[in-house]
């Protein structure tokens, strides 16, 4: 505790990956208090033709 | 909101896939009443080898 | 196959969640092609304040 | 884009999501340059009694 | 790693869920060969009328 | 119901799934008194680039 499950576009780089793991678990840190190694972050990787906005693929826009 | 993860066996085109982040949305509207660019879907494609339906693989039957 | 997880806000109606499942069911049949009992739909109702859009809460706005 | 669903004890207060969700959507607009309006948060209460950890439900430890 | 999320009908006990997660952990390890403090299980109890199949509600079967 | 999302390291095996996913569905037929064709369980590999814990990618261990 706590868990992270972020959905994101394809294309983010290990180093921007690297970079908001450490800053979401030092938010949580801060804000709630919990120790940094109880909190997991998960990234998803999505395909722009794999989430929808208003009805139309984010491919499509 | 509302917020969509739809899980199912890969394959499915591009073109079901924007067919039915269409009609998700439109029921959305026509149910619920949120507008269109209220509402998200977020695809995502499994292997029939990651999918166990009754304690058996889905690639397995 | 296939599942779909819908998050929305609490308040929704039996009758709206009755309908939305009816619907989503209907539209996968249709342009996927999966039989209805292949379908499942579970429905997450959400509290506005834990819901955050542009870094605020819905429930603040 | 991006979507966050983070699980955490139930507990926390709404002045604490308030905080995680800005610093959470902060952070995403300052690594990876995503404008804050693209940016969800969902948070989930969870119950001790729904979360184990090695096998104990945290509520027994 | 890893991480389980199960969702399923409220009104299960917590002793069916403590006995639950120690029989997932030690699956895991015996199959995968994780120790179980790397084992996570997230129980998530879902209301009948928020559970849909084949089009309908749970609720109304 | 019930339904179970797993997020694991890739490069389990489809023989460690297969064990698993009969294992999980055993359990559940065992402790809550599910018949088998009730529960799903659906795998999510996930690299190790992509799941970090106390701030730190699995991959940077």
């Amino acid at each position: 505790m706590p868990m992270i499950h972020i959905y994101l576009y394809e294309g983010r780089t290990d180093d921007q990956k690297r970079e908001l793991a450490q800053a979401f678990t030092d938010d949580i840190q801060r804000i709630v208090g919990s120790p940094p190694e109880a909190t997991h972050v998960l990234f998803h990787d999505m395909s722009k033709s794999d989430w929808a906005h208003a009805g139309k693929l984010a491919s499509d826009e």
